[in-house]
């Protein structure tokens, strides 16, 4: 066998041979319309997925949960060598705005090399090049030099409520020495990126009910309550005018920042201009470090959505009969969902007891510590890989169910974007660089062979 | 001729007889989908009218304005009579939310002897039936014993912003003794009501902007701006928890209630739980003097829409680019709506310079005094008609651009709502009995007699 990297020069030179077919089979891959919160398309993507698996010469299942499928497959080479699992994600956001796509959200159209699609970057594009790295080892190598898992859901997009239990029934099948995951945005300064953990989430929703029906806003204005007012007004006994939430315990468990992650966040490329360009906000003026504080290491109380009342053109003079509000509250290491949840049902009830609450799913936050040796392998793969340092942090700002490694499967987890930072997940034309898909295939290929040439 | 009370029974018996053919002309007149906030079925309305108008005999004239066209028509019978001006409107709310209708909206269906539709009650029924009583009133008796003159606009639902320059215009031509008005719903007790009065109302939208595109709540929590924050932060410094507002100057113009005004209110007939059924809220639980208050004497500061980011099933985690919040603000004597939106339009200058305000609208409040002879000659005839004691109220709560006689005209004015209390206008399965129906064709006779009878 030829050395590690030139090895690696093939795989890389069969991987652009080998682009547009590639290309190919993402693009049919997107073309599934496997929108959880909408509950369609599932079943297609998950026989897709089996059926290129198995073509890739993976051992493929689909394995049913309480919602949607699991896709799990493996290529056990050697019971005694080091295992890998790789998780991803098969479901995507809904499209609305469905009018603000400049090309329809589920065909797949190149602009400017990037392909913009709803769920390439999130998370299909990153899931396919897992898979794409395997065959193209493969096939310009041979035989993988570690064993490979992979566990694919399909309810990452709806805050993941069956993982957490798949997981803990399944740790023998999951047994692995890590858990790899490539989903998000690279760093916006454009630098590959390495996350050891991530923010957890609630996700609430509040439901005020006034009258039976819209009544006229001058025939009963006044006599009937309105409950967009009976939200705000329980919404201000929730957080300050600065924006500190004064829900009791709220901050309790937030495990304080230390040295090290002070010194990580330090350390980071900031380049202020370059964010308020990709957030869409030319007034953006945070210093690097309040940036990097608030989106990885505070938590968020942050309103999804608001709807009450009349939303049209014009006027429309009615007292509305319900309000609703969407919030997802981001958490970080150890704020833990279910006990936030309580924490707001115990708000609730005290301060506005006739409002209806939801929890529509939670999520642990996580953390993986940056002292073991496989990170540094991973960070070294990912520099070869990219030809570029990689920027490593603490956290990322979203939400992965990074805890069922960390937490349930106690097993170290690293996360490795392939998507470019611009690629507008959950918004109007999602996109991804088509480099950056083969960058991504690329890399999987170098993780597995370091981890491969690791003393184990 | 027969006396009074003999040709109003053959008045009376004639619009029995024509009971059904009366209905039809209405419902060919509901049919016409004459949304003025959707800008569709308006042409279609005047034509209508002016075709039925003429073939009463009444000369008339669609007049155009900067907005929807007014229809005008008028039979003189001698330069020295009283003159009636009659007004009313022929542009009705939107329909939504559709989905609640039980019948399709613009299609007129009877259920328990009441006719359901959008804009039965608001105002068609009740225009109609001011028309239907002329024709009526020629068929069974002969010439009118006074001067009648109708005015009905196409933009009533949207705040009347063509109706008061129109009234300036023509003042000559619409020179009157007394302004008649049937809109809104009789007294909740059933009984008739006549008002003197309407609140105002001056009706905002504002717009907050975040971002430039919705973004990804995890990915960029914390660093870009909130926009439904915004909002609910701006209201926070207009209005406190016990709903009194906070804007400079709100307050400073209202007409204190009077002792006669205060005992009217004492006088009038309370249902506690008539009123929760009608306005679909078990829990309504005013005493009668703080519910005829807020109702008619004090202003009111409504959410009548606030609409921002994800409003479907499920979540979606975003942080929303823009929320819009529309507000209705009734007014009472001697609020002005333009005075009303500028200390509005000074506070968010001062509290929250970039979120856009926009006037959508204002009209300002009236009261006609409760001395004058022909407000007793229309109680009177409002009683015959009924054979039921009226109600006489101060203001109703509603808004009518009652002003534009008050102020404009400087003409007093009433109103006689001919629509049931429940007929759920701007509402879902919008209604008016048809015994409602010709009730109020009788009683514009009974109201023409008994002018007519009037020394002068």
């Amino acid at each position: 066998m030829a050395d590690g990297s030139d090895s690696l020069k093939s795989v890389e030179d069969l991987i652009e041979e080998r682009k547009e077919e590639y290309l190919e089979t993402l693009y049919s891959f997107l073309r599934i319309e496997s929108v959880s919160a909408e509950n369609r398309g599932i079943d297609e993507a998950c026989s897709m997925l089996k059926e290129l698996m198995e073509s890739i010469g993976i051992e493929t299942e689909i394995l049913p949960s309480a919602g949607n499928p699991f896709v799990y497959g493996e290529i056990i080479r050697d019971q005694s060598a080091f295992t890998l699992l790789i998780y991803g994600h098969y479901d995507v956001q809904p499209a609305d705005p469905v009018e603000e796509w400049l090309s329809p959200p589920f065909e797949p159209t190149v602009r400017d090399g990037k392909i913009y699609c709803r769920g390439v970057g999130d998370n299909k594009g990153q899931l396919m090049a897992q898979l794409l790295a395997i065959k193209s080892y493969q096939d310009a190598i041979g035989e993988l030099p570690i064993n490979i898992k992979f566990l694919f859901e399909g309810e990452e997009e709806v805050s993941s409520p069956n993982l957490s239990a798949f997981v803990a029934e399944n740790k023998e099948l999951l047994t692995a020495d890590l858990v790899y995951t490539s989903d998000g945005p690279k760093h916006d300064s454009g630098a590959p990126l390495v996350l050891l953990g991530v923010r957890g989430i609630t996700y609430i929703e509040m439901t005020a009910k006034g009258a039976d029906w819209d009544n006229h806003s001058g025939n009963k204005g006044n006599i009937v309550p309105n409950p967009a007012w009976n939200i705000i007004d329980l919404l201000n006994t929730m957080r300050d005018s600065e924006g500190r939430i004064l829900i009791d315990g709220f901050y309790d468990n937030i495990r304080p920042i230390t040295e090290k992650e002070e010194a990580l966040i330090r350390s980071l490329p900031f380049d202020r201009e370059n964010i308020g360009e990709q957030v869409g906000y030319a007034d953006f003026n945070m210093e690097k470090e309040e940036y990097y504080r608030k989106l990885t290491l505070e938590p968020t109380f942050n309103i999804a959505g608001f709807t009450s009342g009349y939303g049209g053109e014009g006027s429309k003079t009615i007292i509305p009969s319900t309000a609703v509000l969407k919030m997802d509250i981001r958490l970080v290491v150890d704020q833990d969902p279910d006990d936030i949840f309580r924490k707001i049902e115990a708000h609730v009830k005290k301060h506005a007891p006739d409002i209806e609450l939801k929890n529509l799913g939670g999520m642990k936050p996580s953390r993986t510590s940056a002292d073991l040796e496989i990170v540094d392998i991973v960070k070294t793969a990912v520099r070869a890989a990219f030809r570029q340092e990689p920027v490593m942090q603490p956290s990322m700002g979203g939400s992965l169910p990074d805890y069922v490694w960390t937490d349930v499967l106690k097993t170290p987890s690293v996360i490795v974007p392939y998507a470019n930072f611009d690629e507008a997940n959950h918004s109007p034309n999602e996109k991804m660089g088509i480099a950056d898909f083969t960058d991504g295939i690329k890399c999987t290929c170098h993780v597995i062979d370091a981890i491969g040439k690791m003393p184990f």
